[in-house]
């Protein structure tokens, strides 16, 4: 046996620090604004997130400690492996050398434990006793409930309520995790009892699931609880770093000195920035890498949305954040990759667009589910939905290089597993999986109400 | 960081050998009966199973080489992590070191692909195209589909109608792998149309599943089809070896010349036999460890059952095999261990019990939920309701070495996650969960059907 399939670290090897990216952006990250449109201090987010989290994310700093008490948590299920695709090449002839960054190792199934872990320690660190957050299909909840096991903190789950009562074993999850998770709107908030008031029979909204999880955070009289969220700010982004910093002492390790092309899938950014950011670092250097964004063509944020001042959220609780944007009104198609439904992008991803350091493909969902079923069958693991977009985009790569003649290096991340969502691989081989078409006009609509907005630089 | 939480081997340290108990057995393992209580010759194996297995099914041989073609996939996740229960040990106050060798990791998420893989490379090796399986709740069925799709086999799976009605993902499991999965009793079959005839509605059984997997493999025309079997056969517990084979290996690298006390849960054997039987060789050689094989209360064929000659299946189309047994015809209670629910016991395992090379423990499932919620907020990991058996023996035993002041290391099979079995730990979270009686009469009336049989030495 001279091939190897797995590249290991050990835990000595885990890397020490977390890369941010906001030095070495080409031209200066816009602020986030407030009421006014004046830029948010530090001090206006001190009711929603604990100091030393807002210190990371308005931080300048480009390689922040991870402290050890973090460190020693994530080995249970980090480094991860990086792993050669040898049987998926194999089945597409290609010259190209595929590898993957195997994030469903985590005991939440995918890469989100890599943030959760990280917040709920220094909300602890910060005499935080309760977290609350929202999840949609409920990876995050998931992830954030397993963080607070094991950091020993109270996590309160807004849980979208069609997939509160869609997805019963996401939340099966965050029980056992000793998660409280409710189906959003709730009657414990304000927010929560006025859409209830008006629409009864709602199915929820994740702005709406947005807007209890802020609210439940900053009544609460003790002062003890914060609010947490799983991608698009800067802080989250840092802390995914540790999956590209690994990727490039694991390609070190076979003698590789830069991959030719790096992939991930992008909803709110956070997985694409982990494994993309350290080697944008490279890129801004010198190094010859082309970075590639994979989204729902349904969704198309990075392909098709202006570069603007938005809101996070349905909302509009969130301050404005310069990003892609296809506007906070934006209702993307239910499409399976339910982690890829987002209407903007982390203001780092976009800011990395904005600056050429990166480009972006959209996909529709069903070349998507070729690619998982395919991966399944050669590399044995069943993709999460959102990950079948980085694999469709691989697989676009490795055949492009095989028409090339080319042995390019690709790699990508494998963001997590789809042993939750096997509905949507049941849909594509019953042929019940519909495409949906770039809603254009819709979108066009909705920009229109953002006239008026602030202009990022 | 100066402690380790994951001892990892690298892919050349991957075991190149299988173990084989039965060479080390202290009395000679009794042979299966066939018809008339005549010994089964290999011949009369043959329509069944290809003859490289036969082979090895009645090998005297100690070490079987693993050919370099099956390990080049088990290492898609191969060698598995063994783990130091820091988290765990912390939480219970015990001065024992507890171990556990995850066998989560695999694609299909449990142990079972090892023997998968490597039964459907032997099987393709002998020029078979098909192979045919039954499956209660689905793991061994996701795990054939899985080996399968990667070796280039056919797979078909019965499965039990109640379990396919109820845990559709699974089903979705097998057929994202490419096998075909149906509800038995079928129409496909003598055996299924039958029973439909006389019982239109019948939840179906793993009896008649087997029936029908038997059935469909030998009446094959083209003679291209064989059956396969995931627990009980010698070889399937000579392909788990690797398991225990490997956990030596790690135990070493931390300077740990042998365990104290290895446990695990054992519902046909092969998880246990896995990751036990080559620390039975040391203490057939002289070390002094404990053996411990954990089973439901419910049904307690170590603790409870005569050493006896019985069928392996309830309709008794297996040969007569040497075990401890609750009779063939016993049904379990509806616990959620699955996996556990088998009135029989593989004959090496039953063998090692005789010959006084292991012992037993039986575990209500309110108390196997309970450490597996332990476990789960400490480790990290959820784990399979049959895992949480080992798990609460191995919680035993920490306390134990808790009273007596003893630094054991106690180590255990984590044979699988329990991210497809939710529903047992909502049941235990909301009080809706019973513990079942010994059914003690229902075995003697069971058992009493057997009178005439032949018996083992």
């Amino acid at each position: 046996m001279t091939r190897l399939k797995k590249i290991l670290l050990d835990e000595s090897e885990m890397p020490r620090q977390w890369y941010n990216l906001t030095p070495d952006l080409l031209s200066p990250l816009n602020p986030p604004l407030g009421p006014g449109g004046k830029p948010i201090t530090p001090e206006m987010l001190a009711p929603v997130f604990p100091m030393n989290l807002i210190e990371q994310e308005v931080s300048q700093q480009r390689w922040i400690d991870i402290p050890e008490e973090i460190r020693n948590i994530l080995v249970q299920w980090r480094p991860s492996p990086l792993i050669r695709a040898y049987e998926l090449e194999e089945a597409l002839g290609t010259p190209a050398k595929i590898y993957y960054k195997n994030e469903s190792v985590s005991p939440a199934g995918s890469h989100k434990p890599n943030t959760a872990i990280a917040q709920a320690w220094y909300n602890k660190q910060f005499g935080i006793k309760r977290l609350t957050t929202e999840t949609g299909a409920g990876q995050w909840g998931a992830a954030l409930s397993y963080a607070g096991a094991l950091i020993g903190l109270e996590v309160k789950v807004f849980m979208v309520r069609v997939s509160f009562d869609q997805k019963p074993f996401r939340k099966l999850m965050m029980q056992t995790w000793g998660g409280t998770c409710i189906a959003s709107p709730s009657t414990e908030t304000q927010a929560g009892r006025n859409i209830l008031e008006k629409y009864p029979d709602t199915p929820g909204s994740l702005g709406i699931a947005i807007s209890e999880a802020i609210e439940a955070a900053v009544t609460d009289p003790t002062g003890q609880t914060r609010y947490s969220l799983g991608s698009v700010l800067n802080h989250v982004m840092l802390h995914q770093t540790i999956i590209g910093l690994e990727a490039k002492k694991q390609l070190a390790k076979v003698g590789i000195k830069k991959p030719d092309v790096v992939i991930g899938c992008c909803g709110g950014g956070s997985n694409f920035a982990g494994l993309a950011f350290p080697f944008i670092y490279d890129k801004v250097n010198g190094a010859d890498i082309q970075i590639i964004g994979a989204e729902p063509f349904s969704c198309p944020t990075l392909t098709k949305a202006p570069f603007i001042y938005d809101h996070g959220d349905v909302a509009e609780m969130t301050p404005l954040l310069p990003m892609y944007s296809l506007g906070h009104n934006f209702i993307p198609a239910p499409i399976h990759a339910g982690g890829l439904r987002y209407h903007g992008m982390a203001p780092l991803v976009s800011a990395a667009l904005k600056d050429g350091l990166m480009e972006a493909q959209a996909i529709h969902q069903s070349e998507c589910f070729e690619a998982g079923l395919l991966f399944s069958k050669t590399e044995g693991i069943i993709p999460a939905p959102e990950t079948t977009h980085a694999i469709a985009s691989a697989i676009r790569e490795a055949r492009k290089a095989k028409e090339e003649g080319k042995e390019k290096v690709i790699l990508f991340n494998f963001s997590g597993h789809g042993l939750m969502d096997l509905v949507g691989y049941d849909k594509y081989m019953t042929g019940q999986l519909s495409d949906y078409e770039y809603p254009e006009s819709e979108i066009a609509s909705n920009l229109e109400k953002l006239k008026g907005y602030p202009l990022p630089r």
